[in-house]
């Protein structure tokens, strides 16, 4: 089993994390806590961090934390030089980026973090992002057209120096053999580059190619290039079902199904006991509840209104409710619903997050991943503590150990590099498979 | 007087830097090795680094090193963690660059450093550049009219929050203060946004401008927006009259013309005499000279044949001899020659480097330093060591304490932010007496 953390925004994944106490609350710039966050993510012998990325303000920012990390690059680059094992991705727009600028910087990542780098290559679909780019969403199709060109050159560019290309002996006096450097010159519709990078390989050749699910045309990206790809998936019959047609798109692409790595989601507030993290959970989304119960209703067919929050559903709500067959997270919810929580409790449940959400004792994020790992649902998850500061130490010094003691999850790193980490191979340059 | 260096490739500003004893051979890719030259130079008390780009392989790679830095703002993202109070200028290109993205990441240099970025902004006339990113350069009128825009729309995008916007407060609840995050909403002919950029000011408001020149339409740009202008100059009348041109273009935008500053270029080689500085410059530049006695010959107005490389000018020839109008640096190299050194030797003088060059005992630093610094002819110096390992010590241990010795150089930082080292007054968004 594989473990990712989603690195965001120094506080954690909660829009209220940066005010809960002892949370720092310049985290959001201070780099120093950000290094820290990610060593103690290292000490748990995560596989990787992982950063999302929007270029946008998006958040209810008078008071909500952005979301997003300042800029992950930029970040990384931070983090790459006060860690020393663990995989470092971050998310780069196919539409909103020049392929030289991005493939240059992502090397360099990879340079000077050994072998750590992975991009996540997602077109972007918002709107916003768009206008901050002076531009609007290109169609759905020519978006999914530009990123093929786009990890193509990318590949293409990162592989200009082969392997063994950079000698700099200083006895002979040779810099690097002018044989092995080669120009690209790929074209498409929409992007060209001659190259070449002026990078030498990394210890793993290249950066790792993740991709963030967006529909059949993303799959089909995926099922090329990626060797990890993060799901929104929120029930584990859906999670098998992404895993398989993932698997299917690297076959169809010729690839071996393996070399492809798919991580579920899982958002966690751990506590001693259900109790205590149903109120830490609330105590860091206060202001986000009353404006989620219309929405809540509509999950189970009721019409629902904000004065009950503090109360259960009564037996006859119990009785008209039907799960919406719209929202996968309905089925869920009306478990927890009926187990006679408040409605305040229910959504602190997280019954409506972004993934499903463990809010209790560590255990039981343990048998999530385990009972969902054992059923082909995952190659491992990528984690979304609530806060860092205080939520990320119980999956460190909690979780690894019982998932270590069940046999699931390894006891150290065993190679240096990101690709040793997932297990898939060392790449020079475009997949020969795909040219 | 303020000094600033150049940081480059992890070697030195001489193309066989890389290969001298002592040199880390990997310092291209061995931010270690970066890092440490870095504080070095902040030992020296130097107010910034600066990072000359041209995002393309520009070198004789077989032998001699790219003169360039693997990528800028990562180098710089570690730099800004391994130092404390030195400046950070990087080079970004208007032309191949999206606003928003640069916007975005020297503003998150700015706040990982403590307020210690700077932006060279340049609008890029290498066709190898343009190659790399799939199009031809555009008119040189285009191009200028793009960084007018570029500039104004990354300023805009660094001043969307107001100083005093971000609260992070965790008393009162309330992350930031919307009234103070504005949208940018600029729209030019080439470019737009909408913004707002998601991060707070720094400790200085905003990174400063540099700009790196480029005719009159670079002198305009500079004269609106910079606060630091490289120069490249290789006598001081030259220097002098282009430092006044940017003083008056300041003045004509509205501005004070001591919130532009001018620096010149100055390459060392320093040893204790003549002799062991010229021996130690044709060590490292050793497959370099027989290609140059040619051109060297057009600078005097003589046919040289580099058979004569080990020999003086003859009589006869010092007699034939007239310095060429094209290239100033031609009353020097005559000058030198006239001193009777072999061809070689005048050409180790750096007749016909990018800068003066200084080769010799460090006192003749420090005294062209003071001569031009008190003509008026700079405000400072972008100093290029031959090699940082043993080329930037005496810099910074010798040639430094001469300088304060005599009343010429800082002791010690005063301010801790660029514009503090500058001189000049903090920025929040575009300037104001430009709209
Ligand atoms: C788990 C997950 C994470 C994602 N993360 C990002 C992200 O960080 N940045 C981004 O621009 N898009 C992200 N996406 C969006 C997808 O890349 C894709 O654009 C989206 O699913 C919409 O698909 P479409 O563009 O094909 O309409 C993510 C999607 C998923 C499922
Ligand atoms: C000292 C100096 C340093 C420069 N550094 C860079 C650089 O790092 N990257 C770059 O693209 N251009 C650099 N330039 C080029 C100028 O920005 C400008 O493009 C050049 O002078 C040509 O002018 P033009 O583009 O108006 O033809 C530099 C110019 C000077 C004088």
């Amino acid at each position: 089993m594989l473990i990712g953390m989603v690195f965001g925004n120094g506080y954690g994944s909660q829009a209220g994390a940066w005010r809960m106490p002892g949370v720092d609350p310049t985290g959001f710039t201070n780099f120093d806590t950000l290094v820290r966050y990610a060593q103690l993510a290292e000490r748990g012998k995560f596989q990787f961090l992982f950063m999302p990325d929007f270029p946008a303000l998006r958040a209810d920012i008078a008071t909500d934390a952005q979301q997003l990390n300042i800029e992950p690059m930029m970040t990384l680059a931070a983090v790459a030089r006060g860690t020393e094992r663990i995989g470092l991705v971050a998310t780069g727009s196919s539409t909103f980026s020049e392929p030289f600028n991005l493939a240059r910087q992502f090397k360099a990542l990879d340079l000077m973090s050994h072998g750590r780098a992975g991009w996540n290559a997602v077109p972007t679909s918002d709107p916003m992002v768009a206008a901050n780019f002076g531009r609007a969403l290109p169609p759905r199709f020519e978006k999914y057209e530009r990123l093929h060109e786009f990890v193509q050159i990318v590949q293409g560019l990162w592989g200009s120096w082969e392997q063994g290309a950079w000698l700099h002996d200083q006895v002979s006096g040779r810099f690097a053999d002018p044989a092995k450097i080669k120009p690209v010159n790929l074209r498409g519709r929409h992007l060209a580059t001659s190259g070449p990078l002026p990078l030498p390989p990394s210890e793993q050749g290249q950066p790792v190619i993740f991709q963030a699910g967006g529909g059949d045309q993303g799959l089909e990206v995926a099922g090329r290039y990626a060797s990890g790809v993060t799901g929104a998936v929120f029930t584990m019959e859906d999670a098998r079902a992404q895993r398989m047609a993932l698997r299917d798109a690297a076959e169809r692409a010729g690839r071996d199904p393996d070399e492809i790595k798919f991580f579920a989601g899982l958002m966690t507030t751990i506590a001693p006991n259900r109790r205590a993290a149903l109120d830490r959970r609330i105590a860091m989304s206060g202001f986000s509840f009353e404006p989620r119960v219309g929405y809540l209703g509509q999950m189970l067919g009721l019409a629902l209104d904000s004065a009950q929050l503090g109360e259960p559903l009564t037996k006859a709500q119990l009785a008209a409710a039907r799960p919406s067959r719209q929202d996968l997270r309905s089925t869920y919810a009306l478990k927890v619903a009926s187990e006679g929580w408040s409605l305040r409790d229910v959504l602190a449940h997280g019954v409506i997050d972004y993934h499903p959400m463990v809010v209790g004792p560590v255990v039981e994020a343990a048998d999530h991943m385990q009972t969902w790992f054992e059923a082909g649902a995952a190659d491992g998850f990528w984690l979304c503590p609530d806060v860092y500061e205080d939520g990320l130490p119980p999956l460190v010094d909690d979780l690894v150990p019982i998932l270590q003691e069940r046999g699931l999850f390894h006891r150290d790193y065993q190679g240096a590099t990101l690709r040793d980490h997932l297990g898939v191979p060392a790449q020079y340059g475009r997949d020969p498979r795909l040219q």
